[in-house]
């Protein structure tokens, strides 16, 4: 009946694999003691989390204090249940957000649970690498006027098919629909791209809105002044951090900050309460509380040797001769800053070899484990608690793949160190990325409509009912109510060939998928 | 600037005192390991909680088979994520939902975050002791039945004060109000009542609707024939139960389990989905595993020693001369079944002396930590991971206290052992329980429509825009849309006096209480 949980996390500790990936603690503080020994509830001297008046709410200051915040809430459910908490306490049921195409699919969820119209920031996609660039000031300035006079918003980005109908949102939520209430970026993404906040909290002002920065993987920003700006520190009203990402914090623990008084923190207060159990762990809390005072304590030292080891490791890594070290300085892509702890290795001009091709090399060969293979790169995340070691056994894995591989002999090499079925190459006409699909219905209306099931090779043309996404990067691919392109089925073919996970459609096997009941769809011809 | 969390979590467990609370491991296993070595993420061969396929669906079947469910989840947000989501799954947006008024504050949220019409179910209330009683098989049919021709429902329970004037529903969430389409049920409560399951499933099923029971205190009822029958034996179809609240597992973990056809479970999926974090905690997963695994080893011997110890106990304490042991076979109170893990003090016959006083004996002179000080009792929380110590310090303490203490020197007895500045005596004037308040708008509504701040004392007659609820339990004694009593007032200001903690109130210091905008409100007279 397989192994406990307890049993194989014990195992793999003890094993020699090296982690290039979340929790940003990378199993190296140990001195936290058994989790049981911690683990109380809300008693005499405890305080409450979700009326924290003393031992918690010192705690939550403390965090405050080192993120430059006015206030800041400890998230027990991660960076999700801040998502959640912070668009429905900005936007109204039935409000209208601007949210950029590229978010987590917990913003999608907060916009649909709140029954939002949501417009669309699109950013412009590298379709060589798969990599969506910033989000740009102009795109939400336009977005923004457009939202102000009611008018329909055509702000495409460069890949963005445009012509989009738009369904009458008024039949989504109901009368509050109109001006934009909250703008949502995602900064950095996933991949490290950072869009311009500063100018873009002014725009976001300008128009009267709040501005919600998902900055899950930037927790790290606040630090040192090698990363990007922090979003808070940029003007931005809400910022939301994962602290298990990129510091080290446990997993699902997370930081939302308040600044300024443009949030109502009531209603913050009041959907953080809803979002997150009545019973927060004081091990996940303790676990923050731990990391803040290890950065009160140790943060200079502690990031100036972790920026310094980055520096010479990227310097070093910037001289491979086919595999690519990404820098967000790349023609193809407008990307206003890049977070540079992330490393991501490109495999464009290794001729077939793809992400998951090149992940495999560093898990079999060298016990390396990266935190995702997207097609055509890997992404390894790199954190203060990092060792030396760390650091020189992803160096010489990949110094000595680019090294020893020729191009010509990848295929064989990838395929020849595994036993694993998966593709790890990529054939010549695969098309990386697929335009942006056209939105048809809002959103919480498909979600609403009765839904059929439909072949994924017949699905072109039919207006989609639930979401497709990639985890990780957990970045939706189809949204309920877009109009699957004809790309969709032969790209999720691909991905799942090629060992990536597809996620999101009800029917694990990604036969089917869920459609808008046909009587209900609108003439899709255009 | 106060003590960091983990200093003051380690000072307490290294300390003397005893947990009579949650969690249910009481501190005692400690052979889990540093939390920060087992806490990774979903990485190759760790599979993932929100699309589980793996290690982790292997483990959830463990605790299906544990509980005799046919699917299991595991909750990493608590019992309150799988409230949340079993309300959204059964009942559509705006649509109906026949709900006990005793209930969690987390199905009230489910209830808001959907728009829901609800039809409240009103337990007899215990005026002496301020306890809910069971819910009654014949109540919840005369509901459903009503609800199913559309009649607005009169089921007052024994102290509902009746006259309900009920908003149109339709101005809250839609045309989809009408049929009632879920049942929602606590049972047991935080006291210890349980519900006729059994009937009530018929009732709810013969209706066409989802019987959803939150047995978030009964986790362990599975475990021991001495305990209650469980909710999904029963027939519930999705049963909620919080493994760290009776269970040796780690706070914050829960299960939720469904049993036969009724509940979508591809809807139940999705919104598990939303309400959890996309990157779910394995050491609170891992917590989860373990905990099956000791039942799926010891249970018969661990739990036979502990009903055995439970016997004994109660026994013992049945025959306290001033202190009362609450049995739930008390004359004034409907009681279907009573869970006799929970050990219910009463101060009733101890002239004045409160449960916060007797709890504060409890913890000063013999360091026992309880769950719960109500007004009139005190709740023990035992486990199977309860001592034989931990059961002997509490007899003794109780029994001491009782012998010791002669009714007329209590109040004195209480003062002088502590500094304390709570009221811990009640006067002879003192009323326990306030009725229920009556509805004037529906929830939903009441929440969604402009508020104003009132002053608490100038309230009465307004109608709330808030909750208002002691933690513990977590039940809301005021709901938005609910008239608020003459009795509010000194009420809270005779719980805020007697220790007992008021949440709720966006004011934390209790002054004032959110209303529905005076303007708004319908003609209140009745």
């Amino acid at each position: 009946m397989g192994k406990y949980l307890l049993d194989k996390l014990t195992e793999y500790t003890e094993s020699d694999a090296y982690p290039l990936h979340m929790p940003g603690h990378k199993r190296q503080l140990r001195s936290f003691g058994d989790a049981f020994a911690i683990d109380i509830t809300e008693i005499d001297g405890f305080d409450n989390l979700h009326h924290a008046e003393g031992i918690l709410l010192e705690a939550q200051k403390r965090a405050a204090r080192l993120y430059g915040a006015d206030e800041t809430y400890y998230l027990v459910n991660g960076s999700t249940c801040g998502i959640l908490a912070a668009v429905s306490a900005s936007v109204r049921r039935g409000g209208h957000i601007l949210m950029a195409r590229n978010s987590h699919k917990a913003a999608y969820n907060a916009a649909l649970l709140n029954a939002l119209r949501v417009t669309w920031l699109y950013p412009e996609t590298d379709m060589r690498r798969g990599i969506c660039g910033s989000i740009r000031p102009e795109q939400v300035r336009a977005a923004l006027e457009a939202g102000m006079c009611g008018q329909e918003t055509d702000f495409s980005g460069k890949f963005y098919c445009g012509n989009q109908k738009r369904a009458d949102s008024n039949a989504v939520g109901g009368e509050k629909s109109g001006r934009i209430a909250a703008v949502l970026i995602t900064s950095p993404t996933y991949d490290g791209v950072v869009s311009d906040i500063r100018a873009i909290a002014e725009e976001v002002h300008r128009a009267g809105a709040i501005l919600i920065v998902d900055e899950a993987h930037g927790a790290h920003f606040a630090m040192h002044s090698y990363f990007p700006e922090s979003a808070l520190s940029c003007g931005a009203d809400v910022v939301i951090n994962s602290l298990h990402k990129t510091m080290p914090s446990l997993t699902q623990t997370a930081l939302l900050h308040v600044k300024g008084a443009r949030m109502d923190r009531e209603r913050l207060r009041k959907y953080l309460g809803i979002f997150q159990s009545s019973s927060p762990s004081y091990v996940l809390m303790a676990g923050m509380d731990e990391c803040v005072r290890l950065m009160e304590t140790q943060k200079e030292e502690l990031f100036d040797r972790f920026v310094h080891r980055l520096q010479a490791l990227r310097e070093r890594l910037g001289k491979m001769k086919h595999l690519r070290l990404v820098t967000g300085e790349e023609a193809e892509l407008y990307t206003f800053a890049f977070d540079r702890s992330k490393l991501l290795i490109s495999t464009e001009e290794c001729g077939s070899l793809t992400g998951p091709g090149l992940a495999k090399i560093l898990r079999e060969r060298y016990h390396l484990e990266v935190e995702m293979a997207a097609e055509r790169y890997i992404t390894a995340i790199l954190t203060v608690a990092d060792t030396q070691e760390g650091f020189d056994r992803l160096e010489c894995a990949l110094l000595e793949t680019d090294a020893g591989l020729e191009c010509e002999s990848i295929d064989n090499a990838a395929n020849r160190m595994t036993t694993e079925k998966k593709r790890t190459v990529l054939d010549e006409s695969d098309v990386l990325s697929m335009p942006w699909p056209e939105e048809r219905l809002a959103m919480a209306e498909a979600d609403e409509l009765p839904h059929e099931t439909i072949r994924l090779k017949d699905s072109p043309g039919q207006i989609a009912a639930e979401f497709v996404y990639l985890y990780p990067p957990g970045v939706p691919i189809l949204v309920p109510g877009e109009r699957i392109p004809e790309e969709l089925p032969g790209l999720l073919l691909r991905y799942r060939k090629g060992g990536l996970n597809v996620q999101g459609l009800a029917d694990y096997s990604g036969n089917t998928i869920q459609c808008v009941s046909h009587g209900l769809q609108q003439d899709d011809g255009d």
